[in-house]
Parts: C-alpha cells; structure tokens; sequence
C-alpha cells in the first residue's frame, strides 16, 4: 500500500477518539482531540491533521502530556488572564483559554489569555475560529521548537511560531489567516525528501551553515528560512515575546516538541478576543468584511493564473472535497492508526470501511 | 552637489518645524510632525524620515491634510475607542490615538484605539515606542494606498500595510518590530533605479503582468511584492481588517497616499496597547526579554556574518552614529527643504551649517 488510505472524516474522528480514550485520556479531551486534528485534516493542512495523532499518543507516553492535567488562572486582572496549562492536553487548555478571552471581551470589549506550561495545540486557526464563533475577532499565536535560526544565524532559536487571525464571516468560508512565520512548514521539506525530488524553492531552507540552499538534502541537514528573512524572523519573535515572554514559559531553546522526547513541550500560546460590536454592529463588519474580499478579487490575475485567492479559500475549497470524498490518509499514518486500535482492541469495523485510493 | 548633505539632527528638526509652522501648521503639530521624521531619519529608515517633508507640504497645500482639525471620538465602550480624524494631521491624531490606548489600556489591561479618516502617520515604530514608553508593549499598523497585489494578482489591492511592535526597553536600544508587509518599501526600487543598477534581488518585486523580477526597469513599472508571498499578502489583509475594515474607514482602491493627488489619504490606523503589568512585574519581564535577545543572539552566526541581530539593532547603531555625525539628506529632498525655507523666508542660519559630505 503505497498511496493514501482515504478515510470518510467522521469515521477518521471516530477512530481518532477512540485510540485517545483507550490510551487513557478522558472521553471529553479525547474527542476534542480528535475534533481539531480531523478539522485540520478536512481543510488539507495535513502537517496538522491527524497526522499528529500518533505522535500525541507518543509524548503521552512517555510522560510528557498529562491528560488528567487542567490547568490553573494564575491570576486575572481586568481583561488580562494568565494561565498555567499544568502539561495538560494542548486542545484542552487550549478550549479553556479561548473560552477566557471570549469571557473577558464580552465584558471590556478586548480579552487575552496567555497560556504557560501547554502542549502542542494542533492548528492555530481551530482556536481562532473558536473566538470567532462568538462574532468576536480571535488572534492566536504559539511558540514552538527551536527549529528556526535568528537572522544571520545557523541554529535555532525560534519556533515556526504560527499566528492565525479569524473573523466570523456571514456565510460559508470566509477570510481566515493562519501562518507559521517561516516560508514553509518543515513537513514540506520531508515531502520534498521522501519523494526524491532534488531541488525545493529558493526561500523555504537554509543549510547547516545558515546559507540559503534550494538542494533538498542540504536543506533536510539545515534549516527552515524564516518568511521573507529578516521580517518573518522579527515576525516569529514577536510571537515568542507574546506567548513565552509575557505568559512567564518556557522560551527558544528550553521549548519541547513532538519529536523531541527528552523534555517536556511546555508550549507557551496567547489568545486574543476583539469585539467587534464594540466598533460597529457586526452585519456592518461583515458586509465591509464582504466588500473588501470582492474588491481584493477583483484584481485582474497575474500571468499564468486565472483568480485571485485570499487567505482561508484554498483551505474552504479542500474542505468541501473531503467531507464530501473523505481525507486521504499517508500510508505510515494509516499504518500507526492501525497498529494503535490492534493494540487496544478497538474494533475493526471502526477502522474497517477505509478504501484504499 | 551629487551626495547628500549631512545636517545635525536638532537643526534638522527645527527647519522641518519652521517649515511646518511657515505653511500654515499650528506650531504643537508642526513640531510633532519634525520630531517623527527626524526620529525616523536617525535611525536610518530614510524612506519614512526627512524624505516625507515636502510631501506633507504637497498633500497639505492641495488639501488633503487639514492642520486646524483634532479629529473627534466617535465611540467608547470598554478598552474600544474609534476615532475620526477628519483629515487632520496624521502624527498629531496619532499622538491622541496612542495616548487613548494607553489611557484604557491602564483601566482594563487592554486598549485599543482606531483612527479612520486620518493621514500619513510616518513611520509606524514611533507610535508603537510612544505606548510603550508607559511601560506598556505598544502594537501599531496602518493601511496606506494599494500599491500591492493579492497574490495571484497583479493590480494593487492593499498597501504596504506596516506592522510595528514595541516593548518597553530597560536600557539603550532593545527589540523594536517596525516592518512593512511587503518584502521592501518601494522606495527600495526607487533607489536602485536611480543608482542604474540593473537587477534587483528576487523576491522584491513583480513586473506588471505579476510575474516575479530581478529586472530593476520591470519592476519600477510593476508592484511589490508581499513578503514571501501569499502569507505576506494575507498579513496585509490582517492590517487592512483591522484598521480599515474595523475602523469603519475607507479602505483598498480608496485609501489616498503621498504621491497621489486626486484624493485624500483617509488613512485607518490601529494602536493597541498591553499592560504587562496585568501578566508579571514589568522588570521581570524586562529580564525575562534580556535574557531572550541574549539566548537568540547566541546562535552561531551563518556563513559570512559574524554576528546575529535581533529587530531594531541596525537602527539602534544608525541611530548612535546618526545622532553624533548628522543626517544625511538626499539632494531632491535637500533641495526640496531650502527651495521652501526661501519661499518660507526662513533665516539662513537656519540651513546654513549644513556641510556637503
């Protein structure tokens, strides 16, 4: 089996949740879990889709989540709450922070909560738009692994450092940003690698010496650019200032990940809430919202492509595809899901109607 | 007289003030105005310094900028103040946006003040360093005229869309984000045109079917290009949402500039200010950031650099060497500042000391 096992998405959810709960995480966070990484995967974002599901499972394991963890306010004041994640489930924390910023706007208009001591979180945009749900505008940022040198560096110092931006939109789709601050994801590297091609873009890596490379083994061996180069270094700061800096983590080089094993992630996240009402009533935001877009899209395209795309459509667009034709899952995802459920006896059938593509 | 003339920073100041005040500025507004670009000039940011003098007093003498206003507050709730700036000053409405965020940001933790309907405010970083010279991190943007595609395009659509955060430093210098959402300011490619170079870098530019260039001509003639790619595209629409969109201002193809004379600038701008003091002792945050610049800086340099820099330390050094030896000031714009101090009668002594370089 070489190509993806495509898997209808509330089938994958399903068996999402179930390895959760059968390693021993407690039902609820086992099915938020599930939730956010399916969600991901339905929008294409595969670096964080379920993907990441074995790779929890692992850090669990070995210590280095705690699912019976939920956290503590450490203090609040105004519109401001600081948090310690206790090394609980990054989703669950993660739910419990949005849900403070959005508490916290409602009443002063703004609201922010700052995680410490949290895990991986999956995507930022699944929090993002959890704010935004609530009509508010939601900013959520996380620091991560030293994977990324400074400007002019050759080792890392900052994480991929995502920050994601939602808006609650008046229909289907709708303007949704959600970046790492470096050119590309590392997983796009990998793939380059494990397909053999032998060159990637110029921009997306550095090598061992910190000097641009477009060779895919240099850059395997090196480093991730951050976006743009200096900017998108001072962007993945600005990050870390917000989450590890103000939130009193972990920061830089002391942060874990999902392949690190021998420390534990202690992932620093901020959460902001923006009421819009506060400004002008939210259809007005939303029709204004509307307008920009359509003017934006208007442009006339350039050489070699035939529209202009804002941030969150090409994700909209894959969403529909696999909720409609279900998520391609990479073979040693599949392999790891099925080795999971063998091992915790989770029946077959939950795993069973998977069609090979 | 080819090079530049090198002026002292104070006279500098004082004739750009003089100036101000000769055409018409109220003096308050005409010294903020020369203390911002004299500022932006010493740190070396030439694109948004002295440079923007005789465009101020062009936009001012078609109308486009209305010194008598002091624009009004159309709304308060909670940490969420708008403002109108009925075209008045860009610095001085500025100076009160900044100073409401840093009011509400003292009562709520939080606060958050947008400008619709104001001017060309300089460069973003002074704004930013203003709320955080209260000990607060200060986060400010502003949308400007579109002058860059959304990716996959090739007509403007948003503008430079700077992007300027600041925390309060607990000695000389510190982290300082100013940057705009493009790869390069504009004036980048002006320069490089007007010193014959032939190519640009990749990366900075577009040629006007859209299509990337290093052909320095093609890219006068074509647009921006957002900073490494379709994620600097997506944090200008960030800027335009949250300043244009939110601030209720006019937004995109509306948005006037400097260069353009047949409309207002009606400039939307967005100033938030963070009370660290909500999350932790503001020294310990100060420490907790010395200790981050040092972490990252430790990083080993890359090939061919021997040094790692965070965001604001070639400007701090500008700003040190530019303080001690003068600004120097480009022969147009040189020219530009004695054609109006003559018109202005305004003494000699004025300009006098200044030594060609």
């Amino acid at each position: 089996m070489n190509g993806p096992t495509v898997i209808p998405h509330l089938e994958l959810r399903q068996l999402a949740e179930r390895i959760l709960a059968g390693v021993g995480f407690p039902e609820a966070k086992a099915a938020l879990v599930a939730e956010s990484v399916v969600a991901t995967s339905l929008r294409g974002v595969d670096s964080h889709g379920i993907h990441l599901l074995p790779h929890y499972v692992k850090q669990f394991r070995i210590g280095n989540i705690d699912p019976s963890a939920d956290g503590h306010v450490v203090s609040e004041s105004g519109a401001c709450l600081l948090y310690d994640g206790e090394h609980g489930v990054g989703q669950h924390i993660s739910a419990i922070c949005s849900d403070h910023a959005v508490r916290l706007c409602r009443e002063h208009g703004l609201g922010l909560a700052i995680a410490r001591n949290s895990n991986h979180f999956g995507a930022a945009f699944f929090w993002a738009r959890r704010i935004s749900s609530h009509g508010l505008i939601g900013v959520v940022m996380s620091n991560a692994s030293p994977s990324v040198p400074p400007w002019q560096g050759r080792e890392g110092r900052v994480g991929t450092n995502p920050i994601s931006v939602s808006v609650p939109s008046s229909g289907a789709g709708g303007w949704l940003l959600d970046m790492a601050t470096t050119t590309v994801a590392m997983n796009k590297i990998v793939q380059a690698a494990a397909n053999n091609l032998p060159t990637i873009p110029s921009g997306w890596a550095m090598d061992a010496d910190g000097v641009p490379t477009t060779d895919t083994m240099q850059a395997r061996r090196g480093l991730l650019m951050p976006l743009g180069g200096y900017k998108g270094s001072g962007l993945g700061m600005l990050v870390e200032i917000l989450c590890g800096v103000l939130g009193g983590g972990i920061m830089s080089t002391k942060v874990g990940g999902l392949h690190i094993t021998e420390r534990m992630m202690n992932t620093s996240q901020m959460f902001l809430a923006i009421d819009i009402a506060r400004f002008m009533p939210l259809e007005e935001f939303q029709s204004r919202m509307e307008y920009l877009v359509t003017l934006v899209k208007s442009a006339a395209p350039a050489r070699d492509f035939s529209e202009v795309l804002v941030a969150g459509d090409p994700e909209w667009r894959k969403e529909a595809e696999r909720r409609r034709d279900g998520i391609p899952v990479d073979p040693s995802t599949w392999n790891a899901l099925l080795s999971l459920a063998a091992e915790l006896g989770i029946p077959a059938a939950a795993a069973g109607t998977a069609s090979s593509e």
